[in-house]
C-alpha cells in the first residue's frame, strides 16, 4: 500500500477557519472566544472528497497520515489558552475526518506550543490525541516564535519531556514549522526548507539518539537542503568529530519525498 | 579557462587572525586596537602556495575569485569602526595575494556592514576596493546580525544605495552570510544554506531587477535548497502571480556549484 506520510487538512471547512479568525480577534480584544461551531459531517465530506480523497484515489494512495494545516498552527499567536484551544479543535476535526473514512486517514496532532512555554505543557494534548483519538504522531514546531528562532535546539534537554512521552506512546514526530512573522522569510518558500535543514544539523551535532534510541523524527519537504548537500553534511560530521551520519542520525530520522519536480525526487532517492 | 568563482582566504597568515582577536579584545575593553602587524610577502606566499594555489594547479583552475574568509567577516561583532577597520585590512590582504600571483586571483571585498547601520556606509569601501585595488565584486551579507535576521529583505529600498554603486562600478555581489550567534543554527551546516534559500525567495517575491536591470547577484553553495526544490519555487512564482523565474530572476541571479557530492552537482546542472 502507498502511504502518503505528509498530508495537511488544507481544505478545512469555512466554519472552522472562520472560528479561528474570531478566536484571534477575541484574544486581541481581551474577550472570550465565541463557541466553536457545529460542523455537519456533510461539510467535512465536501471538504475532503473533491480534494484529498480524490487525489488519493487517482494516485493510488491507500492511507494519508493527516494533520492540521501547518501554516495555521501559528504557535506565535495569542497565549497558552489560545494555542491549547486551537490545537484541540483542530485535532478533533482531524479525528472526524479519520472517522468518516475508516482506514484512509491516520491522524497526526498539532501541539499547543507557545514560545517560551515549556514543552511539558504540550504532552497532555499528545496523550489525548494518541490514546483517545487514535492518532499516530505529532507535528513538532522547532521554532514556535514564527521565524525568530528563539527556542533552544531540538537536542536541548528542555525538549526531552515531549520525546519521553512520544517514546512511551510509541509515536514519531514530524518536525514542522508554521507561519512566519519575520519579514526576511516566506513561509513555504524559505522558512519551511530552512527549518528542515536547521533541524537536521542540530540532530547531527548532538547525542539525542544515544539518549533516546527509540525516538523517531521525520524531516519533511525532502529534508530541506540536506540530500542536495549530502556531501557537506557528511564532511561536517567528520570535521566535528561526530559518528558517520548513517550511525548517528539515519536510524532515527526520516525524510519524506515532498519535492515538487522529478530531478529533486530522483536526488532524494539517490543521495 | 576554468574560473573558481567562490574562493575565501581561509588560510590567512596567523598574524592577521591574531590581530583580529586583539581588535575584538580591545573593543570589549573599550581600548584602541593595537597596530596592524607587518606581514612579510613570504608569509602570504606560504599561506597560499600549499593550499589554494596547489589545488588550483592540480585541478586546472586558472583564476580564483577570492575574498576574505566569510565566517570571519562577523558583522555582528563590535561597532562601525571595528567593522570598517576589519574590512579594510582583510581586503588589503586579498589585494596583496592578487598582486603576488598576477592573473591567478581576482579580489572580492568584504563590506564593513553593521546591523542597523545604513548600507550607504559600506559604499566607500566598495569604491576603494574596486577603483584602487582592482577588485571585481563584493560579498553582501543579508543578515549582518549573525542569525537573528533583523535586516529587511534584500529587495527593500534601503539596500538600493549599494546596488546603485555596484551598477555604476559594474560589479556583482555574492550574497554571503557570516558567523552565527543564534544557537539554533550552525554556520556552514545550516545558516549558509538557509541564507541562500532565503535570499532567492526574497528576490522571487519583488521587482528588484525591474528597478535595477543591471544588478547581478551570485547565490553561493549551489543556491542553497533552491535547485533541489525548483518545482516548489516555480510553483510559488505562479501562486504569487509573479513572472516565470526565467524572466524575473534568472537573468540577474547566478548559482555557483559549491556542492560537495556528485549527485548534488548533477542536480544543480540539470534543474
Amino acid at each position: 500500500m502507498i502511504i502518503d506520510c505528509h498530508g495537511h487538512y488544507t481544505t478545512a471547512p469555512r466554519a472552522h477557519t472562520d472560528w479561528r479568525k474570531e478566536q484571534k480577534a477575541a484574544f486581541a480584544a481581551s474577550l472570550a472566544p465565541p463557541p466553536y461551531p457545529d460542523i455537519p459531517d456533510n461539510d467535512i465530506r465536501a471538504s475532503i472528497e473533491g480534494s484529498q480523497l480524490k487525489l488519493m484515489t487517482e494516485r493510488g494512495v491507500g492511507l494519508t497520515i493527516f494533520s492540521p494545516r501547518a501554516s495555521a498552527m501559528e504557535h506565535h499567536v495569542g497565549d497558552e489558552a489560545v494555542s491549547t484551544r486551537w490545537a484541540h479543535v483542530s485535532n478533533d476535526l482531524i479525528a472526524r475526518v479519520a472517522g468518516l473514512y475508516p482506514g484512509r486517514f491516520a491522524g497526526v496532532c498539532q501541539l499547543p506550543q507557545v514560545p517560551g512555554v515549556p514543552i511539558e505543557r504540550s504532552v497532555a494534548e499528545l496523550r489525548r490525541c494518541v490514546l483517545q483519538l487514535g492518532f499516530v504522531g505529532c507535528n513538532l514546531n522547532p521554532d514556535p516564535s514564527g521565524g525568530h528562532w528563539t527556542s533552544p535546539p531540538l537536542t536541548d534537554r528542555s525538549w526531552y519531556p515531549l520525546y519521553e512521552a512520544m517514546a512511551e506512546l510509541n509515536v514519531p514526530a514530524m518536525v514542522h514549522v508554521s507561519a512566519v512573522t519575520n519579514p526576511s522569510f516566506h513561509a513555504t518558500g524559505s522558512h519551511y526548507l530552512n527549518a528542515d535543514t536547521t533541524a537536521f544539523m542540530q540532530l547531527l551535532q548532538a547525542d539525542l539518539f544515544t539518549d533516546l534510541p527509540d525516538l523517531r523524527l521525520i524531516i519533511p519537504h525532502g529534508g530541506g537542503a540536506v540530500p542536495y548537500h549530502w556531501g557537506r553534511f557528511r564532511g561536517l560530521a567528520g570535521m566535528l568529530g561526530r559518528p558517520p551520519l548513517e550511525e548517528s542520525v539515519l536510524g532515527n530520522v526520516f525524510f519524506d519525498t515532498c519535492v515538487y519536480h522529478q530531478p529533486g525526487i530522483d536526488l532524494a532517492r539517490e543521495a
